[in-house]
């Protein structure tokens, strides 16, 4: 791309629509796969209509966000991030829970609407690709991210891409059963693993122990003034983190763990527990490597940074 | 290579050598990765020498089952298939529970006292491989094998190959717990999947059901004849099976599940209630496929057939 481009990245998420334009600096889009430093040089938020809101409005506002983001720059292309399940060939959102869309073929009517080139994936995949071109994952053989938040999102990565799976649906470790008739989840199913590592269950043990109700971050400013309650129930969620994130290393046997998602802000109060759970949750260690768990780079912005990268890569 | 060369692929398993000479038909060797029809001209077995037995009559059963099942035939390559964790490189056996060597340099070693190329992968890893080539993975973008046998074993297959993981251990499912506190294992963890579907498990819950120990061919002779106990075990297994493989499934989302292993001989027995379980153990079967879970095509000599054809292609 010229020099002169931008390439805008959009997150859809459940409450707001996030939009960054990239210009890359610190290599050739093309030339190196990882290696290069991402440049935001404008992001523009725009609120989420409401979930009755008829879908056009909803396009409205992405396209807002994105004119907003570009602002006088030639535009390159853009990528969408969006959370739900996208196709295995990146032209239809399948399923999203928090968005209005179905069987929708996203890339090919914002490619009209915006009469560039679209890219479409999954928000934890686009997160996974930032990762891996400039973040925890850069220059690694395999790895996998797991986004602890609201619930649990994740990736699968190799090679230096974002395995899409089939269907594009790897990387959806949230439904894991970790514990046989477990906790009922949204889903249907029971015992999945983010009902008992997210921050849904953060804020469930909390109300469990104390009786009060008390958000995320609530819970993480307490623990880091070391309230001893808030401390054990993060604890408690990254000790799940690490047994869930043993049974998926036992499968792929990863070079390292990216630990990304709103929840793992809290850092080694959440990750310390999960590294120890790891290791005592692994079989054979006296002769196999335990992976490292490392924090994510990128934070809520990851998944448009991603989306932009995907777009300026020609992936998606 | 010339149509008068033959690949020996050796597997070394917990009771016996198995060797078997292979020459390819259907197709050549480095010009199509799947799709070629394996032919096997001549087998060779070994016993296995006892546990204290110094390595060097091990290696001497090895030499003596390739030289048997080469016969006359001009020898082009060696593959080993051991049940123990290679590295990612294929050089080194790290470990191996029921064989003496330990972070032993097996592939120079055998190409030193073979004078031969010898190739080295885990013994899941090479049944994957025949699989992949000749077998029910042929043609799929990805996939997983889980082997159903004394204990759990597995593989992961992706674009034609199989992945080896950071450290050559991808694809051990067996150890992955399935429930928390769950029963003792002999890795020294508890819960482990193939506490609750394997070989072993299934004669566990034959003896806890009519207080007598039956082995697992006996087990599989009596579920044939329509005896209810002996179903409900084979039943109890299955559904385990499906419940560890939908975890797996929403991480990888791949196109098929290949069943293998001892116990995968007792067909839909065992496969029935394990693609129930699957699909009830899925979230979101609405919208997202569930992928087919179909029996391997190659049985017992799967690693050894695999390990040649690792030879064959240069693979390994």
């Amino acid at each position: 791309m010229s020099s002169d481009e931008v390439h805008v990245g959009v997150d859809v998420g459940g409450s707001k629509i996030l939009a960054v334009a990239l210009r890359p600096s610190g290599g050739n889009a093309g030339t190196a796969v990882t290696d290069r430093e991402p440049e935001v040089v404008a992001t523009a938020t725009r609120p989420m209509p409401g979930r009755e809101a008829p879908t056009g409005e909803l396009e409205a506002a992405i396209l807002v966000a994105v004119a907003e983001a570009r602002g006088e720059t030639a535009l390159g292309g853009v990528g969408l991030s969006v959370a739900g399940l996208v196709d295995a060939a990146g032209e239809h959102l399948r399923f999203a829970a928090h968005l209005p869309w179905r069987a929708a073929p996203l890339r090919r009517r914002f490619e009209e609407l915006l009469a560039t080139p679209v890219r479409l994936a999954n928000d934890a995949n686009c997160a996974a690709y930032a990762e891996i071109v400039a973040g925890a994952a850069r220059g690694i053989s395999s790895g996998l991210l797991v986004t602890v938040g609201t619930g649990i999102g994740g990736a699968v990565m190799m090679g230096g891409q974002v395995v899409r799976g089939a269907h594009g649906g790897a990387g959806e470790f949230g439904h894991m059963q970790v514990v046989p008739d477990g906790l009922a989840c949204e889903c249907g199913l029971r015992g999945c693993w983010e009902q008992y590592c997210s921050g849904r269950a953060l804020e469930r043990v909390v109300r469990v122990a104390v009786g009060t109700h008390l958000d995320g971050p609530e819970v993480a400013a307490l623990a880091r003034a070391g309230d001893t309650v808030a401390r054990e129930a993060i604890a408690s969620i990254g000790t799940w983190l690490g047994v869930g994130t043993a049974g998926l290393v036992s499968a792929f046997d990863p070079e390292v763990v990216v630990i990304g998602g709103g929840v793992s802000a809290v850092g080694d109060l959440l990750l310390e527990p999960a590294r120890r759970a790891l290791a005592d949750s692994l079989q054979g260690t006296d002769y196999r490597e335990v992976p490292a768990l490392v924090p994510a780079r990128f934070g809520p912005e990851a998944g448009a940074i991603g989306a932009a990268l995907y777009s300026l890569d020609g992936i998606g």
